[in-house]
């Protein structure tokens, strides 16, 4: 039995995950997972006084997973169309003696089901935030270290005003460290522990029901419902969706250095760029090309979990089965952008040289808005904005440059020195609050880091 | 202009949404809001010393839909992909004189739409948020009321074991108010400001940037971020997640509104179930319908949110674009199916009566686990699981009742008299913690409706 | 090394998967494919007279899955995001001699991987239509065995006129029926070879590509393009939407057989229900529940691919690599729908007893349209329809029948005698065209049959 | 009352739609699609000899949109979750006289809406199909046009080999006929007429139903389904599907558009690139951005049509409700697509000349591949391939060119003479099948322009 072998299995499987990921969400883990809840329902009871404490013990100590045979009862999962029917029973047979008799008392499937997918989820999450919260310091790191790197900016993919490669990581930090909180609010506040009993009044418990669950809790190390949530599935689409805007904010990272990367543009680079089986002189972006893939595969999953919000009467006929594997594909995948991320940008490369030449390939055309600002003090702001644009329209079709376009205008040359000219097409020059902005980033990041 | 045109039309319109949404998300809505930001900006710009108070006043006084033609601006806007520059445009035209070269000054188009679709959401979701109050409002007196209403509980859509119909509304309220907790914390934390210019440093403001955009965000009434999020969508898909959560909570609802509405099941009916155009007899839950269909709506819009936020640089090509209709969408639909629900609700009628015939009508059987753990005090607990599967397996067999098997079987009799075990078969006496439920779910709803 | 490893792993992988299906879709099953491509390319080459016969000989020897290590070959995949660089050195090194050096002539990775994903969606759905083959036939026979089985039929899930359980499954058999065509108008004449080289041009060839291409097409089976599709992704596509419309009528299948298992419906029951944990009078739809949920996952799935279909350039960064693991996970979901429809079929219980019982239970108020149209002709149709308006009133707060109710109405006694109005509330007597559409269903079925 | 109505409204409308597109889905064209119907039923049992000649006329005489008011039907169709109850409400009474009596003789409401969606999907297809046919005409002349522009492939947005813009136009050109071609198969023979009565069994048309069907079939130009329709909604997925297709392959060509169109790139431009509110420098690809838009809008609607496809027994609650506006804004979406892809291929401008330049800029790298296949008969493979790696990388890290790297080397130089070499080169000389796949691609589209 194989970790990780859930989903993915061996073949793809590393491509769109990550090692400890999927240690967290594969069979052995989910297996687990059910069997701490067993085990855990069991210690629950014994501390409420309902089932002996030998019984709790001897169920515990069953509880392991490599003790079952996953497969044997995946096929005796079939027709009853829940895992758990099996798994009582072999854990029963392992207990045996007295305690068997305590085994899954006053649970019904979906209370084990839905405890585990909790832990697992819960497990998983810690993963992927650990990888999360290393991308963010590399990303801290990249946002100090450039904060005077000037990078031309792009919208719609075309140049426009100059900006900083450090603001540019600056985003993509505040995007991180905002989907890593949300993640954590997630794991700790909605993960919960699920304990209804067959309709959800735990009745076999008597008056005993929710003193057991919120042992349980305890004992899990899960949050407390207020009700059982059998039918009630915000929580689950809550954690798909936090998820899937982790996965949005590094398939923006990925999808950035993708472009950047691009052979024309040769801002950033992979450190272990991908070779081609057919082409050596390539170096591809592989690891952000599987983080784009992943991301590209999330969404989907979100609205599949969405769509198994309305679930009916006291137990779903197919909309909770739908979950098991699509939550642990969530956790799969996020978890393989996450770990990827974390590899691609401890191996980034930055070429502040390129940068500089890209923007200046422009002509500098990019500041346009710039010289308007300056010369609109000394010839008023439409005539600048006039000069401007008559020049700029030269400058692009002769090839040459703004400045030259701007200092063959009598107009300007009466108004602006060369030397203040060249003081308002100097990119630098022009940058705002980009600066700020990077400040701003990491005190939000570094408080966040003290506080969590 | 009508209100309420953007999405829906007017022949499948009020089907899909709400009045009351469908005026906050409308053109006029859409069109004010893109003009309140303009102003905004302009006041806030003021106050910074950058702007002339006059200037400031004349441009608000010139911001109000009705002035403009949104037709003509849609038409104009397909050449940029933006409606900014032609509202802007008309705007400085309106304005006229000094005043209008302040207009729009230092910000970008997506500053003016992002801002814009941060207020569109915020009023679209205060009215949703009313509605969502209101069915809790009532849920929670329907559970008060039907706290000791005996009812089957069913899984799988099998009758499984009682409950009552009170834990039930329970269950919704708290699936609606943790959905509601969900869209208020994102209306007032996360829809925020955008103001960042060209390519997010504000670099046309100078050193004022970041002190503008905190007065914008006051202003307007909207969240400050920590840094412009241009491409860092993360805010968007929170926003779309916590309306698909609501949406769910809804559908849930009306999903186990249509199921107990059957014919064969009756258990309740909408108040003014619609007529059907060849069947006089029928009485469609119509309103339950209507939900189930805004419901189904959404996840897939949630997904292209998700899927839109890898977004490119410093602006996107095509996935940005792609929010502002599908946010819309989302925000009627959801109010679609909050208003929907309000009214089925507002309406619903029950029967006490019927809920406990359909649970009789079963011949006891769902009370066999109820029996098991009777019997098995004075019999031991096999050999009771053993007396009552024959029981069942007998009574379903002949069309009887549980309760006749088992005075059939002479270790029963022997075991318990027959009015203990008319006490184990009484579904009242096994409802477990319902009521418990029913008093934690009440609790949870007036202390939020305190705090909020 | 196991099959059907790829998705779904061991612990929930049955429930939703197909024997047959995971095997010809497992890790095994892609990597031999990954194989054929190889073995069939250097035998299409020689053939073209490219690569000596001996050479072709000895890589097609080689080409067998076993041969190779898949964990290994994953782990090496990562840094180059394709696992066909690493497949390809395990090939070199396993053919040896010279004729390592015809492995791979003049394809790219995207070439083996995209002919290798036709060739296991090609096995895969053979399975799957032998699958739906059965249930046709299965629906057939049931179709005809329940010609004149009187059920109600149910709209929004309230009663309206009857119909036959016949009608009924000749609609799912229709329904199944040309979902398979499109499948295997897909299969036949979509899955196609792929070979382009690197950038679709296939240089390395020289003036022998296309040639070569077309022998690789025949000895894979496969279709043959106009042009390499590396960017061009409709094929895939088109095959994830034959598979959804598949699911999809697997799915109504598994609906309805939910729905009239209700315990208040109790028309049908899947023979071998599943057993509950917690409560052993219950006889649960497993199989139905199942297919429920393989059929609720997929809508997500084939957004995905759709929203894969724009790939950028010559090779796409992301959304092609997003497609492998995506359409495995289509066919295995399928095919689960399929496996499990089967035998829920083949084992499915059907009363019509209680189709009767249902059917009447009303009242007779199902029978009001037919009524009005047999007093129509002697009381006219608006005095008809009024007539029969209150009567249904009369009858349904009273809780009586129509018939009686009418009765009572002296000028329906004068225009009908009792053994006509009889008649007219007959539900055998208004099925209209039911069996017309069952014998046009079986007609088209074995039709269908005969040519493909 | 305004076309295009439906969805959509004005305010961003336009850039989302298509003139055409929306006047055929918009509210008046959905409004006289089902009045459309009406009138087709009625002379179809007028056909039948069911309805009286005269009032056939009449009813078809009052079925014209301009004669109802939307707004009002709209607010009246909330409480039955229909509109065509108060349509034929207001249907009666414009006919007025006996002839009232045979408005709507035997239908259902969803017989008519559904053969009203057929209809204004065949009506808003055509017109689809209208923009793709210039599409492919404009692309089919810029392949032959561009055969012989030279243009650099790019795999993973990284320079890989060369190719032409004229095949890279030819792969646009067949994924658009083959698009087309599934949307006309889904046109002629998926697009349905639906009659079947309240519960499909045609039974107050007694035994003309199947006749009538076919009649109105006729009337309305559909196809005829082997049976009623209601709840088999492989049609609809089928519809949704083709569309899906279509709108990726306009987005793969806006995609491409807008990578070619960057900055740096900057081998196309849109003729009439949108201006920029901050920047008068930019020219943004805005027709491309738009198309980017629309298409990232469909796949999450073909994934609300497609879990839709389950629909329960005779009518279904909620899902078939949820198709309305679905795959109304399906069509709209593609139809903005197929508009504005139009218009930007008709003025997108080519820069051959760029083209090259970025071919060269890598320094011949990219022609690594074909100088090993010119040395290695020279010097064996092995070490044709071991010269050309060592000359590549001295290139790159020089920053020369590959040539002159290759001509430092003594073994290189006793090979092959410079002229050779520089032959070797040439990327016109390796350039594979490229004019072969123009050809065909040219040929299948000629074809088909024939045939259909």
């Amino acid at each position: 039995m194989s970790d990780g072998s859930l989903s993915g299995g061996s073949l793809f499987g590393p491509m769109f995950g990550d090692p400890g990921v999927d240690a967290a969400t594969g069979d052995r883990a989910w297996l687990q997972a059910l069997l701490d809840v067993e085990a855990g329902l069991a210690r629950a009871e014994a501390r409420a006084g309902l089932v002996p404490q030998a019984a709790a013990e001897a169920i515990t100590a069953a509880c392991v997973a490599d003790r079952f045979d996953p497969a044997d009862l995946a096929r005796r999962a079939v027709g009853s169309a829940t895992v758990v029917i099996p798994l009582v029973e072999d854990l029963r047979g392992l207990v045996g003696g007295e305690a068997r008799n305590y085994v899954h008392a006053g649970a019904t499937s979906q209370d084990i089901v839905d405890s585990a997918m909790s832990l697992v989820a819960k497990r998983a999450s810690a993963v992927i935030e650990s990888h999360l919260a290393a991308c963010a310091d590399r990303l801290a790191a990249l946002a100090d270290e450039h904060r005077h790197t000037v990078q031309i900016g792009r919208t719609l993919l075309q140049q426009a005003l100059p900006t900083t490669f450090g603001v540019v990581c600056a985003g993509w930090l505040v995007a991180l460290d905002e989907a890593r909180t949300g993640l954590a609010r997630v794991r700790a506040e909605r993960l919960a522990v699920q304990l209804g009993g067959a309709v959800g009044t735990l009745a076999s418990l008597g008056e005993h029901g929710p003193r057991v669950a919120d042992l349980l809790a305890d004992e899990l190390g899960l949050a407390t419902p207020t009700l059982p949530w059998h039918t009630a599935r915000g929580r689950v689409a809550e954690l798909a969706a936090a998820l899937g805007v982790v996965a949005g904010a590094l398939g923006t990272v990925a999808l950035d250095v993708t472009l950047l990367s691009q052979t024309e543009v040769a801002e950033v680079a992979e450190g272990t760029g991908g070779g081609s089986s057919a082409m050596p002189h390539k170096r591809n972006p592989a690891r952000s090309v599987l983080v784009n893939a992943c991301a590209h595969r999330v969404p989907g999953l979100v609205a599949t979990v969405f769509a198994a919000l309305p679930q009916e009467a006291q137990r779903a006929a197919g909309r909770w089965q739908a979950e098991w594997e699509t939550v642990t594909e969530l956790l799969r995948l996020t978890g393989g952008a996450a770990g990827h991320t974390r590899a691609l940008l401890a191996d980034l490369r930055v070429d502040p040289v390129r940068m500089r030449a890209n923007l200046d390939a422009g002509g500098g055309l990019t500041m346009a808005e710039s010289a308007v600002g300056r010369l609109a003090g000394a010839m008023g702001r439409e005539r600048a904005r006039a000069a401007v644009t008559a020049a700029s329209k030269l400058a692009r079709e002769s090839g040459g440059t703004l400045r030259d376009a701007l200092l063959d205008d009598p107009e300007v040359r009466a108004a602006v020195g060369s030397d203040e000219l060249d003081a308002a097409l100097e990119p630098a020059s022009y940058l705002g609050a980009a600066e700020v902005f990077v400040d701003r980033a990491l005190r939000a990041h570094f408080s966040w880091k003290e506080t969590s």
